[in-house]
């Protein structure tokens, strides 16, 4: 049995799951799918069939099909916990979900193709007013992100090994950079991204590092 | 010891801690944020000690502090696992957690309050133009979620048990109907909203039963 993720490149969410799986070790059949080319090969008939929420990443093993980054995270991490990506602690646990959610639904929803792409062809917004729109939801959080992370010694979000917190973080942070975020505002988080793309795990799940890089 | 919830009556993220404490029977003393008056209580100094991502609901137990309501209900499920809001099947598990993380990363966040008032405020979008944004993603991802329920027997989301996706359901379907969202082209999952709404804790869970309720 080898898994299958549905990935592309880009995705900040599939890159959090590529990034678990290599932490843990677990092999992957990567199946690339293109957030843009032939008007989107997630909106096509043969995807939907794999995700009908047309959102890339899935995750499959065997006739199990799961879509959602964190719970495939989860679902990782409660079936191969060597490698943990949560500690023990339950309030540790919590505080590390916590700021993987801020990530999850509080930054990344509000920056997705799928809303840029309504904000200039429905709402008309202008090239400015998409960027103005994209500074403002990841400098908003990447605020209460650094905030969190008074604790963090600069290694890694919480404690002394990665979490599912710095699966969130790292996509998350490379997508900004790409957007030409200045992170020199936010030393933790910089210095976490430093360090984390030091690692092999993290660098074999990067988007340049995929097949299915431009 | 006992918890204090800082909510409002019509968070939908709140409402689906309420629905949780009450399913499992736990105490919580509710500390109301009114997130319109006073320009936002979400925004005053106060609570900003309490959550710099300036977001309801906030759970405090003790000098502990958890912020995201997916965070919270993961918690009370490891620390009180009476009455289990997930079951103990592997599989089972991260489809409902995917399921849940349909609503709170694909929905909910795009039609949060503070989204809206971007919409109006800085892109000056019109009353129509909102509108049609929040039925935009209410209805793609409703669409996505009743494509899930396939095997629902139309009481609860999954198997015969209230679970964290009911917890996620019922406030977005609430918030779905407030906006006119017609439920008919979705059968299991107003079946679902019924049955659920007719149980006690879902009751007590409701906007309407909150001291804060307008």
């Amino acid at each position: 049995m080898i898994m299958k993720l549905y990935t592309y490149f880009r995705s900040s969410a599939a890159y959090r799951v590529r990034i678990a799986l290599h932490l843990k070790g677990i092999e992957a059949e990567h199946i690339p799918v293109h957030l843009v080319n032939n008007g989107g090969e997630q909106h096509s008939e043969t995807f939907r069939q794999v995700n009908p929420g047309e959102l890339v990443p899935a995750l499959i093993e065997d006739d199990f099909t799961l879509t959602q980054s964190l719970s495939m995270i989860e679902y990782l991490e409660e079936k191969f916990p060597e490698t943990p990506l949560l500690p023990k602690d339950l309030q540790q646990r919590a505080l590390i979900r916590a700021f993987s959610l801020n990530i999850a639904c509080d930054i990344h929803p509000l920056n997705n193709l799928r809303v840029l792409q309504y904000l200039s062809k429905t709402l008309n917004a202008s090239d400015e007013q998409k960027t103005e729109w994209y500074r403002h939801w990841v400098i908003t959080g990447l605020k209460a992100l650094e905030a969190q992370l008074t604790l963090s010694n600069g290694q890694f979000c919480f404690g002394d090994q990665p979490s599912l917190a710095d699966c969130c973080l790292i996509p998350q942070v490379y997508n900004a950079k790409r957007f030409n975020i200045d992170l020199s505002d936010f030393p933790k988080i910089e210095s976490i991204y430093e360090h984390c793309n030091s690692l092999d795990a993290f660098q074999k799940a990067a988007p340049e590092a995929q097949p299915d890089a431009a």
